[in-house]
Protein backbone atom coordinates (compact mmCIF):
# COMPACT_ATOMS: atom_id res chain seq x y z
CA UNK A 1 0.00 0.00 0.00
CA UNK A 2 1.53 3.32 -0.99
CA UNK A 3 0.45 6.42 0.54
CA UNK A 4 0.19 9.69 -1.13
CA UNK A 5 -0.61 13.30 0.71
CA UNK A 6 -2.06 16.19 -0.79
CA UNK A 7 1.26 18.39 -0.46
CA UNK A 8 2.97 15.68 -3.22
CA UNK A 9 -0.03 15.56 -5.66
CA UNK A 10 -0.31 19.23 -5.79
CA UNK A 11 3.04 19.34 -7.08
CA UNK A 12 2.36 16.87 -9.95
CA UNK A 13 2.06 17.62 -13.75
CA UNK A 14 -1.89 19.11 -14.58
CA UNK A 15 -2.97 16.33 -16.66
CA UNK A 16 -0.89 13.30 -14.94
CA UNK A 17 -2.96 14.85 -11.48
CA UNK A 18 -6.04 15.00 -13.21
CA UNK A 19 -5.95 11.38 -14.45
CA UNK A 20 -5.07 10.16 -11.01
CA UNK A 21 -7.62 12.45 -9.15
CA UNK A 22 -10.65 11.54 -11.93
CA UNK A 23 -9.96 7.79 -10.64
CA UNK A 24 -9.88 7.30 -7.69
CA UNK A 25 -13.53 8.40 -7.11
CA UNK A 26 -14.06 5.03 -8.81
CA UNK A 27 -16.65 4.34 -11.46
CA UNK A 28 -19.21 6.51 -12.51
CA UNK A 29 -21.95 6.89 -15.01
CA UNK A 30 -21.43 8.71 -18.33
CA UNK A 31 -24.47 9.86 -19.76
CA UNK A 32 -24.96 12.61 -22.97
CA UNK A 33 -26.54 15.44 -21.69
CA UNK A 34 -29.02 16.90 -24.69
CA UNK A 35 -29.79 20.51 -24.73
CA UNK A 36 -30.90 23.59 -27.48
CA UNK A 37 -30.55 27.16 -27.27
CA UNK A 38 -33.63 29.84 -27.95
CA UNK A 39 -32.47 29.97 -31.23
CA UNK A 40 -33.02 26.33 -31.83
CA UNK A 41 -29.52 25.05 -32.31
CA UNK A 42 -28.94 21.86 -30.33
CA UNK A 43 -25.95 20.81 -28.16
CA UNK A 44 -24.72 17.43 -26.72
CA UNK A 45 -22.25 16.95 -24.56
CA UNK A 46 -20.63 13.94 -22.39
CA UNK A 47 -20.82 14.09 -18.70
CA UNK A 48 -20.12 11.73 -15.63
CA UNK A 49 -20.69 13.12 -12.57
CA UNK A 50 -24.30 12.16 -12.76
CA UNK A 51 -25.38 11.62 -9.35
CA UNK A 52 -29.05 10.43 -7.81
CA UNK A 53 -30.50 13.23 -5.23
CA UNK A 54 -33.68 11.16 -4.93
CA UNK A 55 -36.99 9.76 -5.65
CA UNK A 56 -39.72 11.47 -4.76
CA UNK A 57 -39.37 13.60 -5.97
CA UNK A 58 -37.43 12.23 -8.64
CA UNK A 59 -33.91 14.79 -8.35
CA UNK A 60 -30.95 14.05 -10.44
CA UNK A 61 -27.81 16.67 -10.28
CA UNK A 62 -24.89 16.87 -12.41
CA UNK A 63 -21.59 18.98 -11.88
CA UNK A 64 -20.95 21.62 -14.81
CA UNK A 65 -17.26 22.43 -14.65
CA UNK A 66 -16.40 26.28 -14.80
CA UNK A 67 -18.19 28.38 -17.17
CA UNK A 68 -14.81 29.23 -19.27
CA UNK A 69 -14.18 25.59 -19.66
CA UNK A 70 -17.70 23.86 -20.30
CA UNK A 71 -20.11 26.72 -21.46
CA UNK A 72 -22.90 25.36 -23.99
CA UNK A 73 -25.04 23.08 -21.98
CA UNK A 74 -25.31 25.34 -18.88
CA UNK A 75 -26.00 28.22 -20.67
CA UNK A 76 -29.13 26.08 -22.79
CA UNK A 77 -30.30 24.98 -19.33
CA UNK A 78 -30.67 28.26 -17.39
CA UNK A 79 -32.59 29.91 -21.31
CA UNK A 80 -34.56 26.73 -21.66
CA UNK A 81 -35.01 25.21 -18.27
CA UNK A 82 -34.94 21.68 -20.44
CA UNK A 83 -32.07 19.03 -20.93
CA UNK A 84 -32.38 15.22 -21.39
CA UNK A 85 -29.76 12.68 -20.07
CA UNK A 86 -28.89 9.72 -22.09
CA UNK A 87 -27.38 6.33 -21.46
CA UNK A 88 -24.27 5.38 -23.86
CA UNK A 89 -23.55 1.90 -25.29
CA UNK A 90 -21.07 0.76 -26.85
CA UNK A 91 -22.29 0.70 -30.41
CA UNK A 92 -21.94 4.65 -30.55
CA UNK A 93 -19.07 4.95 -28.00
CA UNK A 94 -16.92 6.46 -30.24
CA UNK A 95 -19.25 9.47 -31.29
CA UNK A 96 -20.17 10.16 -27.52
CA UNK A 97 -16.31 10.15 -26.70
CA UNK A 98 -16.32 12.61 -29.62
CA UNK A 99 -18.87 15.32 -27.86
CA UNK A 100 -16.08 16.14 -25.36
CA UNK A 101 -14.50 18.11 -28.25
CA UNK A 102 -14.30 22.22 -27.27
CA UNK A 103 -16.69 22.58 -30.55
CA UNK A 104 -17.68 26.66 -31.07
CA UNK A 105 -20.55 28.09 -30.03
CA UNK A 106 -22.33 27.70 -33.71
CA UNK A 107 -21.86 23.90 -34.12
CA UNK A 108 -24.31 20.77 -33.04
CA UNK A 109 -22.59 18.30 -32.31
CA UNK A 110 -25.42 15.64 -32.92
CA UNK A 111 -24.34 16.71 -36.41
CA UNK A 112 -20.50 16.48 -36.24
CA UNK A 113 -20.28 13.15 -34.57
CA UNK A 114 -23.16 11.95 -35.94
CA UNK A 115 -25.94 10.76 -33.11
CA UNK A 116 -29.62 11.57 -33.72
CA UNK A 117 -31.41 14.01 -32.33
CA UNK A 118 -34.91 12.78 -31.29
CA UNK A 119 -37.76 15.48 -30.82
CA UNK A 120 -40.84 14.82 -28.73
CA UNK A 121 -43.71 17.14 -27.86
CA UNK A 122 -42.87 17.11 -24.10
CA UNK A 123 -39.68 18.87 -23.84
CA UNK A 124 -38.32 21.05 -26.32
CA UNK A 125 -34.50 19.52 -25.60
CA UNK A 126 -33.79 16.68 -27.78
CA UNK A 127 -33.06 12.87 -26.74
CA UNK A 128 -30.55 10.89 -28.33
CA UNK A 129 -32.26 8.70 -30.64
CA UNK A 130 -29.54 5.94 -30.42
CA UNK A 131 -29.72 5.48 -26.40
CA UNK A 132 -31.86 3.27 -24.85
CA UNK A 133 -32.31 4.59 -21.68
CA UNK A 134 -33.03 8.22 -21.36
CA UNK A 135 -35.19 11.17 -19.17
CA UNK A 136 -35.94 14.29 -19.86
CA UNK A 137 -35.52 16.95 -17.00
CA UNK A 138 -36.99 20.85 -15.80
CA UNK A 139 -34.33 22.42 -14.20
CA UNK A 140 -34.95 23.27 -10.67
CA UNK A 141 -31.96 24.90 -9.48
CA UNK A 142 -27.96 25.56 -10.57
CA UNK A 143 -26.00 25.72 -6.96
CA UNK A 144 -22.66 27.25 -7.42
CA UNK A 145 -19.66 25.63 -5.71
CA UNK A 146 -17.17 28.50 -5.19
CA UNK A 147 -13.88 26.34 -4.46
CA UNK A 148 -13.50 25.90 -8.47
CA UNK A 149 -16.29 27.93 -9.95
CA UNK A 150 -18.37 24.57 -10.50
CA UNK A 151 -21.88 23.88 -10.32
CA UNK A 152 -24.80 21.51 -8.76
CA UNK A 153 -26.90 21.64 -11.60
CA UNK A 154 -30.27 19.62 -10.21
CA UNK A 155 -33.38 18.67 -12.44
CA UNK A 156 -36.84 16.98 -11.53
CA UNK A 157 -37.48 14.08 -13.82
CA UNK A 158 -40.05 14.79 -16.24
CA UNK A 159 -40.54 12.04 -18.78
CA UNK A 160 -38.81 8.96 -19.59
CA UNK A 161 -38.18 6.75 -22.19
CA UNK A 162 -36.84 3.01 -21.82
CA UNK A 163 -36.46 -0.63 -23.34
CA UNK A 164 -38.94 -1.99 -21.44
CA UNK A 165 -37.09 -5.40 -21.55
CA UNK A 166 -35.07 -4.00 -18.87
CA UNK A 167 -38.01 -3.41 -16.40
CA UNK A 168 -37.50 -6.04 -13.77
CA UNK A 169 -41.00 -6.67 -11.25
CA UNK A 170 -39.85 -4.59 -8.41
CA UNK A 171 -38.65 -1.89 -10.30
CA UNK A 172 -35.06 -2.31 -10.82
CA UNK A 173 -33.38 -1.64 -14.35
CA UNK A 174 -31.52 -4.11 -15.24
CA UNK A 175 -29.32 -1.92 -17.04
CA UNK A 176 -26.41 -4.46 -17.72
CA UNK A 177 -28.93 -6.01 -20.44
CA UNK A 178 -28.83 -3.46 -22.78
CA UNK A 179 -25.07 -2.56 -22.46
CA UNK A 180 -25.10 0.64 -20.34
CA UNK A 181 -21.75 2.19 -20.13
CA UNK A 182 -19.78 3.23 -16.96
CA UNK A 183 -16.94 5.08 -16.98
CA UNK A 184 -13.49 5.57 -15.17
CA UNK A 185 -11.17 9.02 -15.00
CA UNK A 186 -11.56 10.82 -17.46
CA UNK A 187 -11.41 8.53 -21.09
CA UNK A 188 -12.70 5.44 -20.45
CA UNK A 189 -15.63 3.18 -21.00
CA UNK A 190 -16.76 0.00 -19.75
CA UNK A 191 -19.22 -2.65 -19.33
CA UNK A 192 -20.37 -4.30 -16.10
CA UNK A 193 -21.29 -7.55 -15.24
CA UNK A 194 -23.38 -8.42 -12.54
CA UNK A 195 -21.95 -9.70 -8.80
CA UNK A 196 -25.05 -9.46 -6.91
CA UNK A 197 -28.24 -8.17 -5.74
CA UNK A 198 -29.29 -8.24 -1.66
CA UNK A 199 -31.93 -7.81 0.40
CA UNK A 200 -32.52 -4.61 2.23
CA UNK A 201 -30.23 -5.43 5.05
CA UNK A 202 -31.46 -5.34 9.03
CA UNK A 203 -29.21 -4.77 11.92
CA UNK A 204 -30.12 -8.30 13.23
CA UNK A 205 -30.03 -10.14 10.04
CA UNK A 206 -27.18 -11.74 7.73
CA UNK A 207 -27.06 -10.26 4.09
CA UNK A 208 -29.17 -12.38 1.83
CA UNK A 209 -28.86 -11.87 -2.04
CA UNK A 210 -31.75 -12.31 -4.31
CA UNK B 1 -39.36 2.18 -26.12
CA UNK B 2 -41.51 2.85 -23.72
CA UNK B 3 -42.39 6.83 -21.79
CA UNK B 4 -43.39 7.22 -18.77
CA UNK B 5 -44.01 10.93 -17.25
CA UNK B 6 -43.45 11.89 -13.70
CA UNK B 7 -47.59 11.64 -13.43
CA UNK B 8 -47.44 8.05 -13.61
CA UNK B 9 -44.21 7.19 -11.55
CA UNK B 10 -45.64 9.68 -8.88
CA UNK B 11 -48.75 7.48 -7.99
CA UNK B 12 -46.25 4.39 -8.34
CA UNK B 13 -45.26 2.48 -4.90
CA UNK B 14 -42.64 3.58 -2.57
CA UNK B 15 -40.02 0.67 -3.08
CA UNK B 16 -40.95 0.30 -6.77
CA UNK B 17 -40.29 3.89 -7.87
CA UNK B 18 -37.32 4.16 -5.36
CA UNK B 19 -36.00 1.26 -7.31
CA UNK B 20 -36.88 2.51 -10.84
CA UNK B 21 -35.36 6.22 -10.21
CA UNK B 22 -31.93 4.95 -8.39
CA UNK B 23 -31.34 2.52 -11.64
CA UNK B 24 -32.30 5.48 -13.95
CA UNK B 25 -28.93 7.49 -13.39
CA UNK B 26 -26.80 4.51 -14.77
CA UNK B 27 -23.92 2.34 -12.88
CA UNK B 28 -22.22 4.44 -10.00
CA UNK B 29 -19.58 4.67 -7.70
CA UNK B 30 -20.16 2.48 -4.58
CA UNK B 31 -17.90 3.26 -1.71
CA UNK B 32 -17.63 2.73 2.08
CA UNK B 33 -17.68 5.90 4.33
CA UNK B 34 -15.66 6.01 7.65
CA UNK B 35 -15.96 8.66 10.29
CA UNK B 36 -15.48 8.75 14.22
CA UNK B 37 -17.42 10.81 16.90
CA UNK B 38 -15.96 13.00 19.17
CA UNK B 39 -16.11 9.76 22.16
CA UNK B 40 -13.84 8.03 19.60
CA UNK B 41 -16.57 5.41 18.38
CA UNK B 42 -16.35 4.44 14.90
CA UNK B 43 -18.99 4.53 12.20
CA UNK B 44 -19.31 2.54 8.70
CA UNK B 45 -21.92 3.19 6.22
CA UNK B 46 -22.39 2.37 2.20
CA UNK B 47 -22.89 5.24 -0.05
CA UNK B 48 -23.30 4.95 -4.28
CA UNK B 49 -23.55 8.83 -4.16
CA UNK B 50 -20.09 9.95 -4.71
CA UNK B 51 -19.19 12.70 -7.56
CA UNK B 52 -15.54 13.81 -8.52
CA UNK B 53 -16.03 17.50 -7.99
CA UNK B 54 -12.40 18.95 -9.38
CA UNK B 55 -8.74 17.93 -9.25
CA UNK B 56 -7.02 20.89 -8.14
CA UNK B 57 -7.77 21.55 -5.64
CA UNK B 58 -8.90 17.77 -5.24
CA UNK B 59 -12.74 18.20 -4.10
CA UNK B 60 -15.05 15.05 -3.92
CA UNK B 61 -18.56 15.36 -2.93
CA UNK B 62 -21.37 13.02 -1.83
CA UNK B 63 -25.08 13.19 -1.32
CA UNK B 64 -26.17 12.78 2.46
CA UNK B 65 -29.65 11.80 2.78
CA UNK B 66 -32.22 13.74 5.56
CA UNK B 67 -30.42 13.59 8.65
CA UNK B 68 -33.84 11.27 10.04
CA UNK B 69 -32.72 8.69 7.56
CA UNK B 70 -29.46 9.26 8.01
CA UNK B 71 -27.74 10.96 10.81
CA UNK B 72 -24.28 8.92 11.59
CA UNK B 73 -22.01 9.99 9.30
CA UNK B 74 -22.93 13.70 8.85
CA UNK B 75 -23.42 14.32 12.54
CA UNK B 76 -19.39 12.54 12.86
CA UNK B 77 -18.35 14.72 9.65
CA UNK B 78 -19.96 17.94 11.01
CA UNK B 79 -18.21 17.18 14.80
CA UNK B 80 -14.45 16.26 13.57
CA UNK B 81 -14.44 17.74 10.05
CA UNK B 82 -12.73 14.38 8.75
CA UNK B 83 -13.79 11.18 6.54
CA UNK B 84 -12.65 8.30 4.52
CA UNK B 85 -14.08 7.23 1.51
CA UNK B 86 -12.83 3.39 0.76
CA UNK B 87 -13.55 1.32 -2.39
CA UNK B 88 -15.70 -2.24 -2.23
CA UNK B 89 -13.89 -5.54 -3.30
CA UNK B 90 -16.43 -8.81 -4.12
CA UNK B 91 -14.55 -10.40 -1.26
CA UNK B 92 -15.86 -7.96 1.34
CA UNK B 93 -19.36 -7.14 -0.54
CA UNK B 94 -21.53 -8.63 1.76
CA UNK B 95 -19.96 -7.09 4.44
CA UNK B 96 -19.93 -3.92 2.81
CA UNK B 97 -23.62 -4.11 1.95
CA UNK B 98 -24.40 -5.04 5.51
CA UNK B 99 -23.27 -1.73 7.09
CA UNK B 100 -26.85 -0.05 5.08
CA UNK B 101 -28.67 -1.62 8.05
CA UNK B 102 -29.89 1.17 10.25
CA UNK B 103 -27.81 0.14 13.30
CA UNK B 104 -28.73 2.29 16.44
CA UNK B 105 -26.24 4.93 17.69
CA UNK B 106 -24.22 3.02 20.20
CA UNK B 107 -23.36 0.05 17.59
CA UNK B 108 -19.86 0.61 15.70
CA UNK B 109 -20.43 -1.06 12.15
CA UNK B 110 -16.98 -2.22 11.63
CA UNK B 111 -17.34 -4.84 14.61
CA UNK B 112 -21.10 -5.23 13.60
CA UNK B 113 -20.65 -6.48 10.03
CA UNK B 114 -16.92 -7.69 10.89
CA UNK B 115 -14.64 -4.98 8.78
CA UNK B 116 -11.39 -3.49 10.11
CA UNK B 117 -10.27 -0.06 11.06
CA UNK B 118 -7.02 0.62 9.83
CA UNK B 119 -5.94 3.70 11.66
CA UNK B 120 -3.46 6.41 10.37
CA UNK B 121 -1.41 9.21 11.66
CA UNK B 122 -2.61 11.49 9.18
CA UNK B 123 -6.34 11.63 10.27
CA UNK B 124 -8.73 10.61 12.72
CA UNK B 125 -10.92 9.12 10.71
CA UNK B 126 -10.80 5.33 10.27
CA UNK B 127 -9.69 3.89 6.78
CA UNK B 128 -11.57 0.13 5.70
CA UNK B 129 -8.41 -2.07 6.44
CA UNK B 130 -9.77 -4.47 3.84
CA UNK B 131 -9.92 -1.65 0.78
CA UNK B 132 -7.55 -1.36 -1.78
CA UNK B 133 -8.18 1.85 -2.64
CA UNK B 134 -9.34 4.54 -0.36
CA UNK B 135 -8.32 8.56 0.75
CA UNK B 136 -9.32 10.44 3.44
CA UNK B 137 -10.77 13.83 3.40
CA UNK B 138 -11.73 17.11 4.96
CA UNK B 139 -14.52 18.75 5.46
CA UNK B 140 -14.95 22.13 2.96
CA UNK B 141 -18.65 22.53 3.04
CA UNK B 142 -22.04 21.02 3.39
CA UNK B 143 -24.97 22.29 1.00
CA UNK B 144 -28.41 21.80 2.20
CA UNK B 145 -30.97 20.80 -0.93
CA UNK B 146 -33.73 21.93 0.06
CA UNK B 147 -36.06 20.33 -2.21
CA UNK B 148 -35.94 16.62 -0.31
CA UNK B 149 -33.54 17.80 3.07
CA UNK B 150 -30.50 16.12 1.43
CA UNK B 151 -27.06 17.70 1.65
CA UNK B 152 -24.15 17.92 -0.76
CA UNK B 153 -20.89 17.02 1.39
CA UNK B 154 -17.58 18.43 -0.15
CA UNK B 155 -14.36 17.41 1.29
CA UNK B 156 -11.07 18.01 -0.08
CA UNK B 157 -8.39 15.12 -0.59
CA UNK B 158 -5.24 14.78 2.01
CA UNK B 159 -4.44 11.67 1.62
CA UNK B 160 -4.34 8.40 -0.54
CA UNK B 161 -3.52 5.01 0.02
CA UNK B 162 -3.66 2.41 -3.12
CA UNK B 163 -2.18 -0.31 -4.47
CA UNK B 164 0.63 0.89 -6.40
CA UNK B 165 -0.12 -1.50 -8.79
CA UNK B 166 -2.96 0.07 -10.71
CA UNK B 167 -0.81 3.33 -10.94
CA UNK B 168 -0.09 3.99 -15.00
CA UNK B 169 2.46 5.90 -16.65
CA UNK B 170 -0.27 8.74 -17.09
CA UNK B 171 -1.68 9.13 -13.29
CA UNK B 172 -4.71 6.86 -14.55
CA UNK B 173 -6.05 4.30 -12.28
CA UNK B 174 -6.44 0.98 -13.99
CA UNK B 175 -9.22 -0.18 -11.02
CA UNK B 176 -10.50 -2.99 -12.62
CA UNK B 177 -7.29 -4.96 -11.73
CA UNK B 178 -8.07 -5.14 -7.80
CA UNK B 179 -12.24 -5.28 -8.58
CA UNK B 180 -13.04 -1.95 -7.28
CA UNK B 181 -16.91 -2.79 -7.79
CA UNK B 182 -19.86 -0.23 -9.30
CA UNK B 183 -23.48 -0.44 -8.15
CA UNK B 184 -27.06 0.65 -9.63
CA UNK B 185 -29.96 1.07 -7.81
CA UNK B 186 -29.87 0.67 -4.09
CA UNK B 187 -28.77 -2.95 -3.69
CA UNK B 188 -27.04 -4.47 -6.80
CA UNK B 189 -23.15 -4.61 -7.05
CA UNK B 190 -20.78 -5.58 -10.33
CA UNK B 191 -17.46 -5.23 -11.67
CA UNK B 192 -16.20 -3.73 -14.53
CA UNK B 193 -14.53 -5.02 -17.96
CA UNK B 194 -12.21 -2.22 -19.98
CA UNK B 195 -13.91 -1.29 -23.25
CA UNK B 196 -11.91 1.37 -24.49
CA UNK B 197 -9.89 4.54 -23.44
CA UNK B 198 -9.94 7.61 -25.72
CA UNK B 199 -7.47 10.23 -26.39
CA UNK B 200 -8.64 14.15 -25.70
CA UNK B 201 -10.66 14.76 -28.10
CA UNK B 202 -10.79 17.58 -30.99
CA UNK B 203 -12.99 18.83 -33.04
CA UNK B 204 -10.70 18.43 -36.50
CA UNK B 205 -10.11 14.55 -35.71
CA UNK B 206 -11.77 11.35 -35.15
CA UNK B 207 -11.96 9.38 -31.74
CA UNK B 208 -8.82 7.78 -31.28
CA UNK B 209 -7.92 4.98 -28.61
CA UNK B 210 -5.03 4.13 -26.76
Amino acid sequence: MYTISSNTFKTWERFYRANFINSLTGFKSVSLIGTVNKKGQCNLGVFSSVVHIGSDPALVGYINRPRKAAPHTLANIEATGSYTINHIHADFLPRAHQTSAKYSEGINEFEAVGLTPEFDENNIAPYVKESKVKYALNLKEIIPIPFNNTFLVIGEIQHIKIDSEIMMTDGFLALEKIGTLCSNGIDSYYTTQLVDRYRYAKPDLKPETF
